[in-house]
């Protein structure tokens, strides 16, 4: 099984206005709502490759009630583990191109709350599974909250894949998750440097490495992928340019991994899927969504080397 | 009793962010969820000042839900009428002192639904009641919705105060309600001139009543208030200039109208407490709340002047 979890999902609302003004009264013309969260993403791209994955998620509130009646109606299996506080909301207005985002911050999680997360995590994996742990933690979590689920996996048997930034991802690699992945901004932010070259970025996760992970995978956009293995280096270009929109192109890569690996297949393969995957989900509108034509086309033009 | 109609109530969201900048992502220091729309504003008021009046509101989805609590939190009575679409959502974001707003449009009511709204207005009114109608109507409404609460209102002997704008406005003056109110802007959009001086506002006013109103309100901001009533013409200036936030100000006007007619009060009475209400809420950081002392205060000081 391919378990997700989503510590801090969100309803992601979208607005449509002809132009934003600063000071001015819009008169939305367009409004989407729907759950959202990384893992969300990641569980909704899994399902649409073809693999049933469950989800975790904390939720509280009207807004949480919101967040798992659109799961259930999109046939997502969830499995709630009740807060206090409300899920938040995030905003994204958008006027012609360009998008404006407003994240409210999520949930004051309780150490009681946060015990019963780690327990409903403990108690659904099993020998063999693929945890996928992707995307920001409440307040009120513990600093290394993805790695201590990772040493639940661990304890279990289960593999973890990591999609983090900043103190959660650094703290997560001493737990040894099987794969963490992050962009190129988050692993130079983690590691305090620039990252200009591909090759200074081999070497950033070569050090993610290092410290900890089984393998590690730096997106670059455009650039495509890095990736440091057991089985050695590798560079994954995209090998066409896809213009669309990037919200939601790192969960759909997070999703290739993990039914990669769910799948057993060599890294040569999970990497080729992994780009693949990710520039679709520049042809979508929407994130936790692949355009399944542009994923076929890439898939018989792209070429994974090892460097 | 005074019953308060929210024919498209909102969850009123505020943002505070340090700067809004075009084409950002933002986090949000602060978010603060309410139930609005103007009728539920109106109420509050009333409640504040010592009067219980009960609420109808169309309302559905999880936002509908959220506005129910909040009402129901607040110790507001609520008579729900389901409707298939969800509630809308307004957001305001605030920097510093500027407000940005951003409102959804409100649910499709088709005309079963509206039905359901006439038979429940229909069925709270009794003789001698109040109903203010306030606010905008959402689409599927039909174009003199308030104007056919009004026609409820009239054959139960109970009186209505239309609180409402555009195509609403005008469309309800031949129902006869007992006070129309509006502000200088929308009555000048109403009746397509400007209205320059406080003259013109007069002449204006009494054009509304001519067309149908009892007595007829036009608010002005800081110059105040200008009534053409059955006893006369009147002006209630506002005694002491007040900054703050006006939002909410002419929803704090139409309970103190409301309260005044429940009462039997004269109107130059009714009048001073509408301006020095309206003031009072000038003081206050949301809309739906006055501040006492600013009211006392006011009051001591406010003349009402026959012209």
């Amino acid at each position: 099984m391919i378990l997700t979890v989503c510590l801090n999902p969100a309803i992601d609302i979208t607005y449509r206005v002809p132009r934003l003004c600063h000071g001015a009264t819009h008169r939305v013309e367009q409004v989407r709502a729907r759950a959202g969260g990384k893992a969300t993403n990641v569980a909704r791209v899994l399902r649409q490759i073809g693999l049933a994955a469950e989800l975790i998620a904390p939720v509280g509130g009207h807004t949480g009630e919101e967040f798992l009646a659109d799961l259930r109606s999109a046939g997502l299996p969830v499995h709630p583990v009740p807060l206090r506080q409300a899920t938040r909301r995030s905003v994204t207005v958008f006027d012609g191109a360009v998008a404006t985002v407003l994240n409210e911050p999520g949930p004051l999680v309780s150490p009681a709350e946060w015990s019963a997360i780690r327990a409903a995590t403990a108690a659904r994996l099993r020998a063999g599974d693929i945890v996928v742990l992707a995307g920001s933690a409440p307040p009120g979590c513990p600093p290394n909250a993805h790695g201590q689920l990772v040493g639940l996996a661990r304890e279990q048997g289960a593999r973890a894949i990591v999609d983090a930034q900043g103190g959660q991802l650094s703290a997560a690699l001493p737990a040894r998750p099987t794969v963490v992945k992050a962009n190129r901004e988050e692993v130079a932010a983690a590691l305090g440097r620039e990252l200009g070259s591909m090759a200074e970025v081999m070497d950033a996760a070569a050090e993610l490495q290092g410290h900890g992970a089984v393998a590690a995978l730096v997106s670059c956009g455009a650039e495509g992928l890095v990736a440091v293995t057991s089985e050695g280096r590798w560079r994954a270009p995209v090998p066409e340019r896809i213009s669309g929109n990037p919200t939601g192109a790192g969960d759909a890569l997070t999703a290739a991994l993990a039914a990669g690996l769910y799948h057993g297949l060599p890294w040569s393969r999970i990497l080729l899927d992994a780009v693949t995957v990710s520039a679709a989900a520049v042809a979508t509108a929407v994130a936790g969504e692949i355009d399944m034509a542009t994923r076929d086309r890439l898939r018989a033009a792209a070429r994974v080397r090892e460097v």
